[in-house]
């Protein structure tokens, strides 16, 4: 058989057309149909109307190879994935005694017993379809193959899709799509501009597409962190392998030492895997941050290893009286001043007892800016273990949100530094 | 001229088949087209492919009123969105004087000085269409009439697109819908899980939709928060708010005191609002939410004027040392526990010259649960400006990230109660 090469996601249900759900799925399905070597051409978003669902299942069978529903599988009477795929193929519907006795058996294991009448339809079969189990949730899968073409209908809540998508439709379609397989690399640095990044970037990436192993690059920024993501597709898997890790070593060493992770790695994974490795404990002072910079390092499980704690210094008088910062140097510099940062990490690490102290203190704005120091001037500090210091000032220009989480980002990062 | 009541929304580019990159653009579109009462029955998301767009787009023309493309309006060669409604629509495509000259002008306020002979391309206008101006990029928009239908050709990045919207299209398609409007109101909820409201709530709201104004309801559930959306639209304002406000007030008493918005307010400004109307400052405790609690406080803008600030206690140490809780407290009923979580409270209040301590303890995992205390179990307490105390313990099931979101509602749910 000739290999599946192309793919169209149809998300099913009126609430995806409303402003407060987006269908998400299709990243899934699109990550995972990628990594196989099938290509996704196009998305659609339908909702719970019979005639607009026919010709749209219709049509994706026509232009591609893999169709994959997602959605409409409910027990109720507005969940017409079944019924439309029906229609579009020309299939007879029919109710699956071994479907219906699960059915049966999961609503007796429940307080009420006895399985709603509603809930029979999701035993309807198509006709030659396989039954694809879904030991999360009452809809069962279906897989229709259609000539070379193959149709596949899944729940619609990612906790149901997603294991049924991993146990039995990726390795399905992964036996019927060739040799060929895609690979991804990501390159993550921090405290850059995107537009920086990519004017040093591009020329050495824009070359790839047309190297022996092509490999295509995406750019992609948030606040404080710009990711290369690098993919190559093709039957050659050790080949694959060796071209993108020269890619990425050929950016990250014109990047520098503003990378952080070729591994998948987040920056407070980096930061806690170096504590771990010098077993060394941290402290941290945030002032405009407010606690976001704690919140990220103890995001990573097993971060009380290293974490001791962090003061939330929003007041001065907190600023003093907690961290020990003399007030004079704060009435004489401004609480946003490189002394005033350097005696918040220095106070921060030895009033926690800590190895390591970090410190934060900025404008985030909207008010509070002057001239001299506009909103999104943000002072950093960071007092290491043999009491070497560093500190760092930033000017981000931008909202409040956006000036805080650039800050949180260039103060994990300066924590990363400090520890090479 | 029938009024405009459906529509259709396509985005264009190959990037948003990609795992990185979603559609958003809709969410707002199908928010403002909603309010002016228009139904989004489609959305399509086609990459950069002539046959794939025109096919798209005159069927789109077929079906719906209105036709909204976002994004393909560059100037470079895979930017197809104007050729490719070109063919469909059998338009002329011509070059605008004006539309080049503002490019040339655009172009010479910049370093590099001359336009790039792509950009060109974006002076191409579609004849008859109307020219929509973008102050912030250069691709302009077109607006064209079909009959009696409207199809519009909008730029992809949202701080263009969205200006372009409220600017020109919204008021302009407004013009064409007829009286009919939709109105909303939100009711948000916190620390109640999604089925219990919706057990509470369904049984008023289910009626709702076949009232004299009918009322639509959408609960979304986010980690200790659940939102009941309302939404009802037609030609009478007055009769709409009315019986939107009834809704709300209904649905508000059956609910109870775990409603803390129906006025669109975060739970963080509900606090800072409570706080600043009784010139209260407050300190925040953290173990296991490691700062998340300040930094939700102080993503309000002014929160300055109420927060003192906070200690992220991750290790006992810090526990004892900066909070001051008795270190034979912690031995004797261990961190996690009502006497330290009071303590904590107590302490923070103390230390940082607050008039609320508001503190947080618990178990977030993986590791770390014992079969007394799981993990998930989080102990909560608020010390009150009048020696008044409150705790309350809560475990809740889910991972890591899932215990820690619930944890910071909580926390601030706790301390919005006790300051009514």
């Amino acid at each position: 058989m000739r290999p599946l090469v192309s793919a169209e996601i149809i998300a099913v249900g009126t609430e995806m057309l409303t402003p407060f759900r987006i269908d998400t799925n299709s990243l899934f399905l699109s990550a995972r149909l990628n990594e196989i070597g099938i290509e996704v051409l196009r998305k659609s978003i339908v909702g719970d109307r019979m005639d607009d669902l026919v010709t749209t299942v219709a049509n994706a069978c026509f232009r591609s190879d893999v169709v994959i529903i997602t959605g409409g599988l409910g027990p109720t009477a507005d969940d017409l994935t079944r019924e439309a795929v029906a229609a579009a193929l020309n299939l007879r519907l029919r109710e699956d005694p071994e479907i219906l006795e699960g059915l049966k058996k999961r609503f007796a294991k429940r307080a009420s017993g006895a399985m709603p009448e509603n809930n029979r339809r999701q035993a309807q079969v198509l006709d030659g379809a396989v039954v694809l189990a879904n030991p999360n949730g009452s809809a069962p899968g279906l897989w229709i193959d259609r000539g070379e073409k193959a149709v596949i209908l899944l729940p619609g809540p990612p906790r149901e899709m997603e294991p049924m998508f991993e146990t039995h439709v990726g390795p399905k379609l992964a036996r019927r799509t060739g040799a060929r397989r895609l690979q991804r690399r990501v390159i993550k640095i921090a405290g850059q501009a995107e537009s920086l990044i990519d004017e040093i970037a591009s020329p050495i990436y824009v070359p790839f597409l047309k190297a022996a192993v092509p490999i295509e690059t995406t750019v992609l920024a948030h606040p404080g962190q710009v990711e290369l993501h690098l993919s190559a597709a093709g039957d050659d898997q050790k080949a694959i392998a060796a071209a993108l890790a020269a890619a990425v070593e050929s950016l990250t060493s014109a990047i520098g030492e503003s990378v952080f992770s070729t591994d998948g790695r987040s920056i407070e994974s980096v930061v806690g895997d170096a504590l771990k490795a010098r077993a060394l404990t941290i402290g941290v002072a945030e002032s405009c941050t407010g606690g976001l910079v704690a919140g990220r390092l103890t995001d990573v499980p097993g971060s009380s290893a290293y974490v001791r704690g962090g003061v939330m210094a929003y007041s001065n008088g907190v600023k003093s009286g907690t961290l020990g910062v003399p007030a004079e140097l704060i009435a004489q510099h401004g609480a946003v001043s490189e002394p005033v940062a350097l005696a918040m990490a220095e106070g921060v690490r030895r009033t926690l007892g800590a190895d390591v102290g970090v410190a934060v203190t900025g404008i985030a704005g909207p008010d509070g800016g002057t001239p001299e120091k506009p909103v999104g001037t943000v002072w950093f500090a960071v007092a290491g273990p043999e009491g070497d210091t560093e500190t760092y000032k930033r000017v981000v220009p931008g909202d409040r949100q956006v000036v805080r989480a650039w800050a949180v980002m260039v103060a994990l990062d300066l924590v990363r530094r400090a520890l090479r």
